[in-house]
């Protein structure tokens, strides 16, 4: 039996994909990365918003984490209801109706020869 | 509708602006950075003191962050009531009339052709 | 006299063991690592659950960890069960009887020269 | 008026001073960082205990942190009772009369040319 881990919202404030990128892609792209786990027996509908400095939120970003499943996905990859421009800063902030754990995870790659990585969970309330 | 995430204190003991740095500025000089995301529908101002090993704190710094909106701050761009100088050891404190989250980003080029990163979210109170 | 200090509860979402690494073995080996301070009298027993993208948890792993013990252990090392694929998106869930902390630890040397170092306390429930 | 800001015990499990180390001193020196901020008017006598995978806990060492002030310590300094081994886990936990914020840093020059960098905060009890 797991106990409910985890929160049902989550921030992370200090969003901004590198670019350039170099070395391979895709394991070299850089990206900023969440981490969900969602240890309970439903899916997770979760929803993210993403803030700017100099415009409105725009969202929701719709992910879903099924039951007893993780998911990792690149903000890179969001598009739908718009892609997040590269370089740009942002935050996020997710909701999900179940409770769950979201990690952040930054990989940056824009000087050649050197590999950036920098992690920390998001914040939960 | 969006509910009150994060504090209205938060604290960063770690903090030290690398210096000297290499690489094309802005993008790969030497920071420390916080990451503000204030999700409310109010303006904070959010009011940033400076403590040191040897001195007095030194403040308030002022950083407005609008509703909605997310703001990141490069401490070597502050400069009232004065600049932190460079490769001191120092933290911060910082007060929000509403509730934010508060992410702490740095980067050191110190070494020609590395990339270091590190970030943890801030302490909240 | 020691508090109890801690949580029976951990989660990491974001594993992933970096896979090729580079240099010597095993100090530049690519790592995921939990460490996990236990400051009570007694021996925890610690059991872990992997979680996957697109499979069902498998667990529990057993990691004992003594009575005023710490233990550093990487993940690629786990085999009971099953080890855990390099490469392979993955969280994890700790459970302890007894109060304990934990911490995760990257070590990516995907890239030949390059060190990418990354931490993050779990999160704890 | 400062609020209290902080915990009395925090823990730190993963610690590892980074050996050997390339570069310049002190600058490029490998080290494991506690920084700690005493936002309080009282100076706080911190205490440190240092865990071990295969022996007894070692300590206490002594810390004084000013009233109002910052201060990094770089555990390869701490030498009373005993110096911590290069390159041995272990993990701290410390207590102080007073709240306090505890952050741990990592700077890892083992791979020259190469310059790893992590941070997070303490566990806070």
């Amino acid at each position: 039996m797991i106990p409910d881990v985890g929160a049902r919202v989550w921030v992370v404030p200090g969003g901004r994909i590198p670019f350039p990128a170099h070395g391979a892609e895709p394991e070299f792209s850089g990206f900023d990365q969440l981490c969900i786990l969602n240890a309970t027996d439903e899916e997770a509908q979760v929803s993210l918003d993403v803030y700017y400095e100099d415009a409105e939120p725009v969202g929701p970003y719709r992910i879903p984490v099924g039951a007893r499943r993780i998911r990792h996905i690149r903000l890179n990859d969001l598009i739908d209801p718009e892609a997040i421009r590269l370089d740009r800063p942002y935050g996020c902030l997710l909701r999900s109706p179940v409770p769950v754990v979201v990690q952040f995870l930054r990989q940056d790659t824009r000087l050649p020869g050197a590999l950036g990585l920098a992690t920390t969970l998001a914040h939960p309330t």
